[in-house]
């Protein structure tokens, strides 16, 4: 451990030491570089010539501004030209949703629960089971639906757009009316499907709740302590899922500006009172128990037959979990779930052809959809996102349908990441190593993070410290993120010292900024 | 903690002190006692007066003898007489097996095993499975057939046996020959049967090994570090069983003289060498697998299935576990299983009438076969067992069928014990403080080893060093020995207080003389 840090420590010296005599020197005069970014307002900005050669020249002005201010660091991180590109004015097919329709379309879903409810509880009072009733709130400025409507071709959200904080906030802090299986554990309808892909139990305890105001959040209840560390024996598809690495792995995602997490929040849960008397769900009331030590606990119904053992408990009431905000319904804002072409074997002894021939992105970068656009940019922009959290378990990823090929892949379901802090899973980068490939952005706010004052352990530990179930993750799994981020830029140098840097970077301002409707007709055209 | 152990400490000195001046002080003198309880040989002693009012009085002579020597304190006190009382010469029919019976089912047992040898190998060759081919020496004089012969009406086998310690020898480091899933396994047929009572996965990784010598043992993986305890939230029936438990479990058997459980030894199994290369199990074959971290591991069929993260692992081939010496098999000595009528509730809300009812032990005492005969009495006695290792899980006992109601219930499978030691369960003494009826020879044992000079702990830590997995109990769990034994010895005392001593001692010698024919003649008279 000692030696490792020793080593990062050294690294990091050496890569940046260049850099530190050219940014604190002119730190203390005036911030040009912001202006400089300011050109990406039209649209076709490019970045200091110096840049092509950045493995071994000083990054200078790219960094020269967003200071660390004696506050937060974060708050500079932020404010830094690289995390203020402004994208161009967004066009409505750019929007996921049409807000009117959206408003439709929730006020009929609001009149079936309401109605619905009614009925339920006279159902209820007539065999006894005594329910807590809430009333709902549909108030169309709430920040779920201001989350919602705010999903663009870019990002699920933008920089700096007010209703995140609030709607995390509205998630920490809102009653729970009710809470359900979620959909995947209503397909299992409780039987133990042995012939499908062995899954540990733990994935079947995640809840859907609905909040007074209509929102919905999905919760992933605590099952491993935070310095617990996944055994060396245990293969990635049978990993705990953790609720802290949910958590952790949207403030890594926003600091990384993809934007692709939907916000997650910590939050103790009462299960008796937000889960037990709140639900309409029979089976699930039905897989509540207490403790020998008196604790209320509940496991799904495949648990209740096959594995006991994995029931959660509160203490004695109260539940640490995640709650990640909902997506809008697939039935207004459908999604595709695309195999990663760097998937792995479900199996305890399977290779794929991934692993065992080094020229398959040859092959890859041929195929559609990735022989163009941006997809295969953003596969990578995600093997380093996950490379970065240890997460082994990408099997597929999803796209909103709406945006076809120039859509961003989602980063759901993080929960397999932070297990191992002591370990980089080197193979979780072999979009990156074999490509040779990365998007200029995703470069230059990777080689921000590693520097002193943009540090991304510190970006995280003051990120994650504004959660209520903080700490979220150890100082270990913090500087594992420091170390990982070293081992991603020394890869890419090993691309551009192969291959040179216009080969290897690729400039993705300009891409992102084309209409998608003139991109397709250009595709036709073609 | 530290309260507790003061408290103990207080209490071992508050009812002891007096015995101390008594016994310290005769102690360098000579050893009378012993010349005394050979009284017993005449199959009808007496126990001085004194002992009526022990709680009161101090036990003098009867512990005066036994002094610990210079080295070994647990050779101090198999030497006392508590652990000299010797049982009359045994009649044919009050051993379990005939000798010459045996040795012919066994030599039909061999010769049919060395066919299916020769069929198997030559069969294996052709199907390409490398199998390793060890020799089978079958001995009249070995070790696990003593044990066999030695089992009597009394006790699975007498106390200064010699064979039993030369069984532990042999199981320790004879190689293993063959390797199979136990008989409970191969019932389960490898389906996951979800509508059986809920145990745990653990429970399915035991294996029934044979020796070079045709002897048989079961081997259990171990499942959990010597230092975790069971958490809070778990209930009895859904805990992990510990290797260390059965190891443990087979010392403290014989330090209480009980001699019911058979012998349990601790070893590193060798799972590539010793299982999978000498296995003619295709099943068992198939289920092993190499681990990310290059580890041996299998799990048993129905985990393969549903519940993969139960595997266990060796380091890298080197699995620790507890080896039990098999019992003769059940078609020449078949043995009854009888429910527990302390038996818990198997459902996570359930509760039984002993729970509930306080005079529940009357009902039981006018049950056949409780209503006569030493049976309540052995139950009193498994429970003292079960409630110094905190095993909640004695849903059934099993009795050789020859000895029909005279028999012993036999402790087996202790693995669900030392899993708290900061817990006392005091249901599990249940039938002691319903029935308020104890043996004397278990009452008096249980004095001796409250004595600062036999402390139970102490006498455990001195054995329980002799096994090759050495430290089987950490500190915690012996200390937590001496308190319960301190609990046992109050409830006893409750009792006298209640009752009157004759009524609640038990003077057991005198049935342990009868011939079984006459005191089934006796019965018939009634």
């Amino acid at each position: 451990m000692r030696k490792e840090r020793l080593l990062l420590a050294v690294t990091l010296i050496a890569i940046f030491s260049a850099d530190l005599y050219f940014i604190l020197l002119p730190k203390l005069r005036n911030v040009e570089g912001l202006g400089q970014f300011c050109s990406c307002r039209r649209g076709n900005f490019s970045f200091p010539a110096q840049f092509s050669n950045w493995t071994s020249v000083p990054l200078q002005d790219v960094y020269a501004s967003g200071l660390p201010n004696e506050g937060s660091k974060l708050d500079s991180l932020f404010a830094h030209p690289l995390y203020n590109i402004q994208n161009p004015t967004l066009e409505a097919e750019e929007k996921l949703l049409q807000v009117d329709l959206l408003m439709n379309y929730y006020r009929k879903k609001i009149s079936r629960w309401e109605r619905h409810m009614k009925l339920y509880n006279e159902a209820a009072s007539t065999s006894n089971i005594t329910m807590t009733q809430h009333r709902v709130d549909f108030d169309v400025g709430a920040n779920w639906l201001k989350f919602h409507t705010g999903i663009s071709r870019h990002a699920l959200y933008s920089r700096h757009d007010p209703a995140i904080t609030r709607l995390l906030a509205d998630m920490r802090d809102m009653m729970v009316v009710n809470a359900d299986y979620t959909q995947d554990e209503k397909a299992l309808k409780g039987a133990c499907d042995c012939s499908q892909v062995v899954k540990p139990s733990g994935h079947h305890l995640k809840l859907a709740l609905k909040m007074q105001n209509f929102g919905k959040a999905m919760f992933k209840p605590m099952r491993q302590e935070r310095d617990e560390e996944t055994p060396d024996d245990v293969f990635f598809f049978v990993d705990v899922q953790r609720h802290n690495a949910e958590i952790a792995a949207f403030h890594l995602d926003r600091i990384l500006d993809f934007r692709r997490v939907p916000p997650v929040v910590g939050r103790y849960l009462n299960l008796t009172g937000e889960v037990l008397q709140v639900t309409q769900n029979d089976d699930l009331r039905a897989v509540f128990f207490t403790s020998p030590a008196n604790n209320t606990c509940f496991f799904s119904k495949c648990l209740y037959t096959c594995k006991t053992e994995y029931a959660v408990c509160g203490h004695p009431d109260l539940l640490e979990g995640s709650l990640s905000a909902y997506l809008p319904s697939l039935s207004i804002a459908p999604r595709i779930s695309i195999p990663n072409p760097w998937i792995r074997s479900y199996t305890f002894t399977g290779q794929e052809e991934w692993q065992v021939n080094p020229s398959y992105c040859d092959n890859i970068k041929k195929l559609y959809p990735y022989n163009s656009g941006n997809r295969l940019l953003n596969i990578i922009d995600m093997a380093v996102f996950d490379f970065l959290i240890g997460n082994m378990d990408r099997h597929h990823y999803e796209i909103f349908t709406k945006f076809g090929d120039e859509g961003f892949p989602l980063h759901l379901d993080n929960a397999r990441g932070f297990g191992k802090h002591s370990q980089d899973e080197m193979s979780i980068l072999a979009p990156l190593s074999q490509c040779c490939i990365i998007k200029r952005s995703t470069l230059l706010r990777l080689q921000l993070l590693a520097q002193p004052q943009f540090r991304l352990s510190d970006m995280m530990r003051e990120s994650l410290q504004k959660d209520p179930l903080r700490p979220i993750l150890t100082e270990t799994h913090l500087s594992a993120l420091d170390r990982r981020l070293v081992k991603i830029l020394r890869a890419v140098q090993r691309c551009t010292r192969k291959l040179g840097s216009e080969q290897v970077i690729a400039n993705d301002f300009i891409g992102a900024t084309v209409n998608p409707r003139a991109n397709a007709e250009s595709k036709k055209a073609r």
